[in-house]
């Protein structure tokens, strides 16, 4: 059953004690959302943040950052409440499922959420984890300030690409509006959210250096290698997007070469890649999904520039 | 003098006959800008779009861009009104200021704009000129259609980054939010826009390739020679944002290599750039200047490296 917002406000009204958690891997949406929370409700609330994972360096600038402890050094504990931000199922949290014992609130926009929680507010229609955050943190009357504004602003603009994603709804402009007029400069937001550790430039330009071009230019090939891996420090995201932005390219593939396994990413402007990599054994959406096949670059990379071809060409698979 | 905004719709009433023109090398700004008051005023005004240039393949999806006229087709003309978006200097507008005879009206916001024209609107406070053609069609109570709205949104998020620029304020959130509720799709417009032919891709991935550290870090040097322009057929913009983006970087510095000049562009996060590329008789703002120096590279490139380190050093020039 899905709460409304006003609930979920009672409900975190009660507790004296909270502890607010994400997903591994975390974003931007889930790192802005929980130190979101933090800010929010710091001032009448005793609160924790505990996550199965480290702060990625790219968002150690989110004010508060400092203050998000790892599981296993956090150890187990009890509170009146868990807050389990931009996670749709229990095994996104890791260890923090079982280190700390209290009711579960979840507050998340996938469409994949599984309802796994004691409380459960879940709305596919906002733009991301950090504008539900924002709508929850009005209601209740909390104070904006300026570092909880900058959290949540960074949470939205991440998981929207900066307003491009058709997930970004009128709403989302205005909420961001609101959070600029308390301070927010996106123009400083974006430049740190931008840089990268100069591996990372080098290792994009020897994977962009590899594009192949098939099927009379409806697809675009790259290709990632391990020595590029390693001078990347494993950071190829976004990598995908220089071939899918190509003219009349319908089909990207980024091939990624591990050990004994290829992982496989696909992003289309026309077919369904999510039935492109299903058929490998992986997953996704419509325009972005995934896969990882078992074998080196030799024997992966035809088979799937096959089901590639056929794809694009309107074939069964 | 700068006229208020209703000035500004009561001399567009009063003209029978509008010829819209912008600058020569238009960007989406201008172009969106031209479009905007094309659809905005079309219904009681005859409008005629004249442009000393051609319009951008990027932006060729515009709504109406195929009703913009290259001015040695249209030859001489007169009108009620010349209305210029976006250009601050007649210079800028090419043949249009010697081939179309009428008073003109300057809408713009630029801060290099000199007020040049018959009547001049400038606001130097908003994102874009689209901004600006927003506000006073609304004044104007014009009806804002999809195609309108198409055109004014991509003129303000191409001007502001997608939201991401410093000229970015609470106001370029609402204004867009309400061409969304029109129906404005921001995935798709930023598809179009980031769309390019397959030569720059590699023409990226090429200059990339040559990225050089400097000063400890503090420099990254990317350049781009005669073979790599050929590819991209010149589009190289954006390139430079790849080193600045670097980790450490506090000055980007990009070698474009003519047959017998250098153009050197430059992006800063801390350093005033405009007195570095003034040095070399060049101009531009704090954070992005650039200039052309007559040479080859191998004699160019330690001059103003040399100028570089010792900018970044604190010293004077």
């Amino acid at each position: 059953m899905n709460l409304a917002l006003a609930d979920v406000g009672r409900i975190i009204d009660k507790a004296a004690t909270i502890v607010v958690t994400t997903h591994v891997h975390p974003d931007g949406d889930a790192i802005g959302s929980m130190l979101g929370l933090y800010h929010g409700l710091s001032e009448r609330h005793k609160v924790r943040l505990i996550l199965d994972d480290s702060v990625p360096p790219m968002l150690g600038f989110l004010p508060g950052a400092e203050n998000i402890e790892r599981v296993d050094a956090a150890g187990r504990l009890a509170a009146d409440l868990l807050v389990i931000v931009d996670a749709g199922d229990i095994d996104r949290i890791g260890a923090v499922a079982t280190n700390v014992s209290a009711p579960r609130l979840n507050i998340d926009h996938h469409k994949s959420n599984n309802g796994f929680a004691d409380y459960n507010y879940v709305d596919t229609t906002v733009s991301s984890t950090g504008e539900i955050v924002y709508r929850l943190l009005r209601l209740m009357g909390k104070r904006f300030t300026i570092d909880l504004a900058v959290n949540l602003y960074t949470a939205i603009a991440t998981d929207c690409g900066f307003f491009r994603y058709a997930n970004t709804t009128p709403d989302t402009m205005i909420c961001c509006a609101h959070l600029m007029e308390i301070g927010v400069r996106p123009d400083l937001i974006s430049e740190a959210l931008e840089t990268r550790p100069v591996g990372v430039l080098r290792a994009l330009a020897k994977t962009l250096s590899t594009l192949e071009i098939e099927d009379g230019g409806r697809i675009a090939v790259i290709t990632a290698g391990p020595d590029v891996l390693q001078e990347a420090d494993n950071d190829t995201e976004g990598f995908i997007n220089f071939p899918r932005a190509v003219e009349g390219v319908e089909l990207a593939i980024m091939f990624t070469v591990f050990a004994s396994a290829v992982r496989v990413s696909f992003r289309s402007k026309s077919v369904d890649v999510s039935r492109l990599a299903a058929a490998f054994g992986g997953g996704g959406h419509i325009r972005a999904a995934g896969c990882t096949i078992e074998g080196n670059l030799e024997t992966v990379k035809p088979r799937v520039l096959a089901a590639a071809r056929n794809m694009v060409g309107g074939k069964e698979l």
